[in-house]
């Protein structure tokens, strides 16, 4: 289940919670079979009567991330605002703040007991919220590329200060844009977990680029990209520093993955600049719009780990999905993906979108 | 995406591909950093006007499950019927057909080919629809105990008689139960595909269980089994056979497992008889239906490979998921999950649920 600044799911027992001595009983709990960690988090609705279905949520007209409703979120961690403008006041063009109803708590130590076969940890970890822009009507596919520029510097300023906090292993940053994607705020945001643990699957994505390197001497997104811009069949976009493709095995229509050309294997700006790929997130962003009637959508930034940020075997990029489809239960249960659309086709869709 | 007998999305397209001499072109695909594989199908709609939002399907009042329609569907691989019916026609009481639109097909050899770096396979495999009662109101959680177990027959015996295929690693059996979980016929029915790769949640379990056993000299499951029934936290129900628990680290709210108590590796009726498993998991469905308002849900069998089916390392079971949130694209990027009801409190729930 995908965590979003104000889940309309049981606010009242979150509050409840807090008031009683803002108590954080999250966890982190392994499965001892597959290895996987999940977080119970006790912030959120948890009874069955919680889980209306999202047709009968009700959207207030209220919304938390506009200017002047500033004062009903927790206070801002970074802002983009000119200097003549209050904190947590209006005037500011991007903001960064503590997601309301966190799913882990950033104050604590962090305590690995177990229980029995089972593996748990206190669930202290960041979770912020960085609104993109002030104007409750824009997207990033519709706002200025220099507001898309901010809001890559804000993951990257994000990034660099939760580094330093030694708990953290890894940083998540993940954006869920409309109601089907998860996003129960409309006003455009994303959000970043710092978590103590590093996610399977990016767990898996460095595990695997070692292995290769250590085989090859060679970083395998390295090598994908070059066959990929070779061949050109699953090429979406380029331009001078980035390329957008359609991957050979993606696991929904659509899937897209944006990857700097030249190896990097963390996120960070070239040369200080982020205004190639600002660029090629929003065309590719248009061609969805276009060609999947503004979808909702999910992307998510795989990096480095910070153990071992700066490497040549892993190559960080972004994996962007529309989400065409309603399904999740049965490749939760298999690992297995049934895809329709072979990104040969889906890439040539989106290259022709007029934009 | 699931996919399921009748997908709405362009059957016109798959029709005309099967006039076309009925080609298969469907792929096994490999996505060469994180290993897993993917059905690249092209028997099921592809372009980017066929992703209509599910609430802009019509369903009509026609349904090829239910008996008097069987000339709508492929020809029957097995029934239960009284032998003075005719197959293919009304009287039976369960049936099991092939896909009509499979996501793999049938007939072909196997062939493995490279596409420079990456790796791919013809999409060989078998797709098939155990139609679970004639009676379209029925449910799992609503049919006779004895209808219940003649599905789990069934799947048995679909199991034994695809193992005989040389070509097939593993079958893959699952079920879609709501419009929410990827069903898009009402009709109550389970799929399975036989597949020549191993699914790879199911590679992850069998491998983590063996290195278990390497260690220790005894199941993983039935260790977890029995810390469950000392400590009963998140023990749902058992009877003298099974178990069903709320796992320690779930994945989603109310996520369930469905385990023998007495160790066993491959699907199989104990002492030839399925009685205690249709009451387990009869029980389970009866109080998710309570307590979740007839929740959409998803289940999948986990059962060894075929090529070590009888093993001491590995414990088959049932996960069953009920749909309760929308989300599912950021899990696909991440495999990082974040649950709000702690397993100990779902299992409580449905253990006083009065069914």
């Amino acid at each position: 289940m995908i965590i979003s600044y104000c889940d309309i799911i049981l606010p009242k027992l979150a509050q409840s919670v807090r008031k009683n001595g803002g108590v954080n009983m999250s966890e982190l709990r392994k499965d001892p079979i597959s290895g996987r960690w999940v977080i119970i988090s006790v912030e959120r609705g948890k009874r069955p009567t919680d889980f209306v279905s999202p047709s009968q949520r009700k959207k207030g007209g209220f919304c938390p991330f506009c200017p002047g409703n500033e004062y009903t979120t927790p206070e801002e961690i970074i802002t983009f605002r000119p200097s003549d403008t209050k904190p947590n006041s209006p005037g500011w063009t991007l903001r960064v703040m503590p997601n309301k109803f966190p799913a882990l708590q950033i104050y604590g130590d962090l305590s690995k007991t177990g229980e029995g076969i089972f593996d748990k940890m206190s669930g202290i970890g960041a979770h912020e919220v960085i609104v993109e822009t002030p104007d409750h009507m824009l997207s990033l596919s519709t706002m200025s590329l220099k507001a898309v520029e901010d809001v890559l510097w804000a993951y990257y300023l994000r990034l660099t200060d939760l580094r330093k906090d030694r708990r953290f292993k890894y940083v998540l940053i993940f954006k869920n844009e409309g109601d089907a994607a998860g996003a129960s705020l409309e006003h455009s945001h994303t959000q970043l977990i710092a978590l103590p643990i590093i996610p399977k699957l990016v767990k898996e994505e460095t595990d695997s680029s070692r292995s290769y390197y250590d085989l090859k001497e060679r970083c395998i997104f390295c090598d994908v990209i070059n066959q990929e811009i070779e061949t050109r069949k699953r090429v979406i976009y380029e331009n001078s520093r980035y390329v957008a493709i359609a991957p050979f095995a993606p696991r929904a229509p659509f899937e897209t993955w944006i990857l700097p050309k030249k190896h990097a294997s963390n996120f960070s700006p070239p040369d200080n600049n982020f205004s190639q790929l600002a660029e090629i997130l929003q065309v590719i962003l248009k061609q969805m719009d276009k060609i999947l009637d503004i979808p909702p959508y999910n992307f998510v930034i795989h990096t480095s780990p910070f153990y071992d940020e700066i490497n040549d075997y892993y190559h960080w990029h972004i994996e962007l999905m529309p989400k065409l489809t309603k399904i999740a239960g049965f490749e939760w249960g298999s690992g297995f993906y049934i895809n329709p659309t072979p990104p040969e086709e889906s890439a040539k869709f989106m290259r022709e979108a007029k934009i």
